[in-house]
């Protein structure tokens, strides 16, 4: 039986044919959602040892502090991806040296690709997405006012392999 | 001014309010298409130091051979779900032990995670996408025969490490 799908009047849940999982099927056209999962990048980088930090200025977590992070877009690599955010978010030029760590959080259909990076130069600078960025040492990362948990999770990877040149990348799951 | 939607003829292309990117907006109801980057997991795995290939029995490169992989599902990890791959598609039980790379193919949106594994026992057989399932030393790989350029770059990779308990993952970008 058919079911209404939840995020759009048009659209009914049911399996395509040669399929064996139900899909977002629109009414209209029969254009078929597959809604995979979806890709967040993230880069933690520094300048002279300090960690970058941006302080978010928009929803979710307005307020709180983040590395650069977000939707990786079509037609990018992750890599690129990455350092997009960085400019978006904080207008800094990183280059990226190693994959920390892969991150899914299944219950949210989201795997996080975290990347280490060094900044080319220190001029970094609130773009819109930011209402502040800052360079940390470890003593002053906010660690209660971090906008996500995997925000903590890479920056604990990043930690135990901060002297390292090579390490294989942590491959952490969230199950709830 | 809105463009016709290359994907179906109820879609156009605009940029949504709060947005910067044009996405495929439903003529109809307005539901909005983030069609962001999809990823493809995959393994890697052997048995008795020999590699797991299966001959693909289903669209695109029907009669091509292929180690485990596909998209990735909404809900699983991407460890799950390159477990999840070996099983539809050869019945292969396997333990996961390394990220072998990340691969990027940006022309068509495509982040392949591909792993490192070793079989739980040699019990395997075609499953509904593969007409044939074969163990094979590096002397029968079908490189003249495999489905996808991936394929080739992840045992490529694969075969540098092989011998490694520990290392780097390899992040490739295909660049066309």
């Amino acid at each position: 039986m058919e079911q209404r799908s939840p995020f759009s009047k048009s659209f009914s849940e049911r399996v395509p044919d040669g399929d064996n999982l139900p899909r977002q099927v629109c009414d209209h056209c029969g254009f078929i959602h597959y809604d995979n999962a979806k890709i967040v990048v993230g880069i933690i980088a520094t300048w002279e040892g300090k960690l970058l930090f941006c302080k978010r200025a928009i929803g979710p977590r307005s307020g709180y502090w983040t590395f650069p992070a977000g939707f990786m877009e079509q037609g990018e690599s992750s890599e690129e991806g990455a350092r997009r955010e960085a400019i978006e978010e904080a207008n800094a030029e990183i280059e990226i040296d190693a994959l920390i760590g892969i991150y899914n959080i299944p219950h949210i259909s989201q795997v996080q690709i975290i990347y280490r990076g060094k900044l080319v130069n220190p001029d970094v600078s609130p773009g819109p997405e930011s209402s502040e960025v800052r360079f940390c040492t470890w003593d002053e990362v906010p660690w209660d006012d971090l906008a996500f948990p995997s925000i903590r999770w890479a920056l604990q990877s990043y930690r135990k392999v901060e002297g390292l040149a090579e390490f294989p990348p942590f491959l952490h799951t969230d199950h709830v």
